[in-house]
């Protein structure tokens, strides 16, 4: 059995983030085929090469479309920064290729309709980097709600906050351009809402504040710059089935620095889970001795699968890179055409469809239904 | 030095408690005079004097207004249901007596606003139970802001949730009736509110959305009820300077039992505090190493004023009615004439608009400013 | 039905605790006689009567042994300096009132024993101030052990910890003299002993290392004076029954404020507790399905009698000062005769025995049985 | 630069996480080779065939002796069970291979001594698989230590606890052989050693409690049979330079997963670590005002080398298996001849010692020095 035959194209972040995964997804799981590195790119020749070294790749290139017509690359991870995910997503696509492309899929809606309507056309694999959705702890809620152990779930709360643009100090870059996005609801907002949509559903209808921190940011060289969009995004909303949820993103958050605080109420329960703290989560379920009813701290086991790929034993912890092995698995189910927990190109399409109406409501100053 | 003499009308939760705080005052304080627990009120002479004989009184009464008259009587604690609240408040000041009412001021916002005139007219002190503005640890906060510990606050979350209408079995009560309030918005709101007034300043304008996580109630006798009010609220805030805020409130949140957890976001630091653990708060401030930056859990202690009144050692914490020892004595202030920390009827009325113009925002969709 | 008449002597941080309580306890629990504050005294005239209006008490002396001959007084609270116990509590003992005594007893172990039989002989309530065990979220771990809620009980480990001596500069001062006692043991770990007997029972064996963090301390006038007594002790203990124990203890250990952190281990599950959040314990049961077992954090509430006497809402939460009042409460049952929740004399005296043989273990390098 | 050519022997928990680390350590770091995963070697052909698919090995043997001829293969990583060790590490360092052993070295002492005199003559890197110390914030504990940020260390107390031997229920198996080694002792203490080793130094001697919580366990097939060694395991040690140490370990813990609670206390400051919670530690700091001294909680972040070369975002956390692959590195540089943050045989030795002493102070009910 031969493995999928891999094309990697931008190597930050999320490009090395990709590369472990592509090189261990075989021996974590142990029932797919290892994949062959086979070229990554990068924007130039002599970056490509050097890195293609570290991250085990056979083959290098300064330009990304010689992997379109390599026959031996069955899929390409596209981790650019996001303008460039339209073009280069929709190109693979339209060579064969599955894709594999990091959240969010573009700064346009209109780009981001065409990378879906791409992918249907092409009847390839197209999935998007959501990886938070893939942590056993998360998959585990999802179990339980679906099992009904909280009863019927009424409200939630979701919040999303960061601190690297915290320090009114820190100088005018391009996340402050509204040409970025509207900053922290699609910097951001995005994972929430990977979330919700995994555990709940769609939203429906929104509103919206937005806030400046800091309404200009100093320049290296001197001055001052306006700040275009907002470190701050609060958002009330109706989700499917007439979940009210409230989703805060805070990217100016000092302290926070990988929070994404979930708060689920049922009927007969409740759940918290907290990403800084992404081996553990809470369960409270109103039954049993009331005196003994308390919230859970129920830590990460092989129990919750596929905790158990990574480590037999329990409570050891899995970490942030290991969610996209896990990711990863999921990518080759859905090239294998099986059922998969992704988020592809038209769950995605949602995503970005939701954070745009939020956009629109603060704009409106009042609730706007998402198309 | 003889010390006020006071008359209480209600032994509930509340009464009980303010009794316990005119018996303890000076004994903490050591600054004070005793003061002079004269008479007690009930709805009947018995009860009343059964009541007195537990709390301490001296006499007792069926009809509150006997209290009026008395001139032993400096001060009147009002402790009765709600609606109770305008005439026996007004009542009081226009005797000339010292007034210390439970919040909230009352279900109508013109009663409300008649018991700050009568305030107003009397000059005598008129101030709410608001205790937990009360907390050493909420008072220390405030230092830090004023001191800007963590620079400039540009954004505040407070969460109120509480569990005792998270059971769908809860026969329908009085608390679900329209008549009763708005539901979670003045059944709790009124709390983070008066923390956010401690601690920033007064709402400008608000969004709502609110719910009702049960559409209907059992009946005890058999059927269900349509319930009349909303247990879950989230609202959107501006407050005086440009601070964002968002007020989450739940009285369905199971698991919850007086949680009042806040976050409060500076240019500098953050803030954070949860009333279920209520002697300690958590700050962070983005000073020193950056490796060694984190959110301190600080344990009240008798720098803490005035922590150092109840226990000389750090650490051994203070209970939730020390807290409305530590408003009496502020009373005590207000009576005095000296500058007080507490919440007047001025203040408190301002509290009420703010609940009103959020139901009122939720009934209309929008941003609605506060009068 | 008149209350019990109260005699007071010394007005530090446990007799204005004593003072709190013996004015509190029947508003608290409405089921006793108010008690009469009778006469306090101090160690001059000037400041008893200054303490006395502060506390409320009637009269007040610069002789604590006007209080023996005084028909009107039925119990002593004796808060003075350890050493002044005995001669106190035993002239008190033979004038035929009740005693309510601060722990420890004595620094030397003839003279509690003199206590002891002295509390034998008078028949009267003798009841030490060990008010960590009136803690409802502690009875009811007891409760739950009794019930046999996490199976048989095989492991516990006791830590209590402060830092008033962490700092190396703080001056000598007489705590650090071998005539006030061993340090940490006697200092604090009569507090965890108190634990462990209410739970599981008397301590058979043990052994001990001690440590003199800082072997000198300054002096105020310059130069260094050597440190006779121990600041860290450490303890292996077998208990009634076959459990083993640990007893850590450390007045130097900074950052903890008034921790006594209790992990039990039973066949069926485990319970935690740590005094600096004292209004919550951890439960964890190997019961259910085992991928959501997990420790259960559980907030005070009315179940946990007698909270519900405080407060009637849950998780608002109990202070220090509280437990003396439950304390004050359990003593008058044990004057009435009643069942009483309390470390009398003789159960003290079995505490400081304990004591002894853990200092013996540690001068003896070896395995010691307690007498 | 040809990578380091690999040999396995071992597929179990450890094995696999060894074929993890050599696979992703050259991507993770950037700046070694990558390595070839050239022989697998399990108990039978089949079987080490299909994992040296899963595993990306590209030969596989059934018979491990194999891999000492192999002039491909640069270093063997020993994964067996622990009685394998003594055998295999001395037969491949004779063979002039590299040796990375997992822990511990050997049942028996003098086995280990033979592994330590193997290693000195070969002059080859014999490392032991202590991934612990390995983790970003022990190794910043180290650096803070080391600077004197908490001072002079003079106590520290080290719990490890998990709960796989908890259930009364669960059946006799070699686990609770004596063969098998003490119980809690060197099932586990070892880990803690090695942060001790890592953080401070070496023990000097050791007054030791074990219990058998379960006498006896069921056989499968009825019946029961006596538990030879002891699940919980306590100690009382001197450290080298006078640090007072306690070692607590309990391997029948219910509810505690993968606990390593580390408590460090010096002259200016505290540290406090827990393996469950392995992306965060807490440090105190005397210093600062002291109203606003508090235990902070840090998070792993880029700061915290190596964590930079696996995710350049704070707060997202490593895992378990990440420690791996710091501790492959690690290696690498043995190998290399570089300083390098490992516990090798010799150190590892030492370690084994204490494991030793300790189950000799325990049946001697005394003091014992380490050798």
């Amino acid at each position: 059995m031969s493995g999928l035959g891999i094309g990697l194209i931008g190597t930050g972040y999320m490009g090395k983030c990709h590369a472990l995964a592509w090189n261990s997804v075989a021996s974590v799981f142990g029932d797919v085929a290892r994949a062959r590195l086979v070229t990554l790119a990068e924007v130039n020749a002599d970056l490509a090469s050097k890195k293609a070294a570290e991250l085990g790749f056979a083959r290098s290139t300064g330009n990304w479309r010689d992997l379109l017509s390599d026959p031996e690359i069955d899929v390409i991870s596209v981790t650019t920064p996001n303008a460039f995910h339209p073009e280069m997503a929709i190109a693979a696509l339209e060579a064969g290729k599955h894709v594999w492309c990091e959240k969010p899929m573009a700064p346009a809606l209109q780009d981001a309709i065409r990378m879906r309507d791409a992918a249907k056309k092409s009847g390839r694999a197209a999935v998007m980097g959501y990886n938070y959705i893939q942590n056993p702890m998360i998959r585990h809620i999802r179990r339980l709600i679906d099992e009904g152990a909280i009863g019927s779930v009424n409200h939630v709360r979701v919040e999303m906050d960061e601190d690297f643009m915290a320090d009114p100090e820190t100088p005018f870059y391009w996340k402050s351009e509204i040409a970025s996005g509207y900053g922290a609801l699609d910097d951001f907002a995005v994972h929430p809402l990977s979330l919700l949509f995994t555990l709940f559903g769609h939203v429906e209808s929104v509103v919206t504040d937005m806030v400046k921190p800091y309404p200009t940011r100093p320049l290296k060289d001197g001055g001052n710059r306006e700040v275009e969009n907002h470190d701050i995004a609060s958002v009330l909303m109706k989700l499917e089935g007439g979940i009210s949820a409230v989703l805060l993103a805070n990217r100016a958050a000092w302290g926070r620095k990988g929070r994404i605080a979930v708060q689920i109420f049922g009927s007969q329960g409740s759940i918290l889970y907290d990403q800084e703290r992404m081996n553990e989560f809470q369960l409270y379920q109103a039954s049993g001795r009331p005196e003994e009813q308390g919230f859970r701290t129920i830590l990460a086991a092989p129990h919750h699968k596929p905790y158990d790929r990574f480590i037999p034993a329990p409570g050891h912890g899995l970490g942030f890179n290991d969610l996209k092995i896990i990711e990863c698995r999921e990518l080759i189910a859905a090239i294998g055409g099986q059922k998969a927990h992704v988020i592809d190109f038209e769950e995605g399409l949602k995503i970005e469809r939701s954070v745009h109406a939020m956009a629109q409501a603060f704009a409106e100053k009042g609730w706007v239904s998402v198309a």
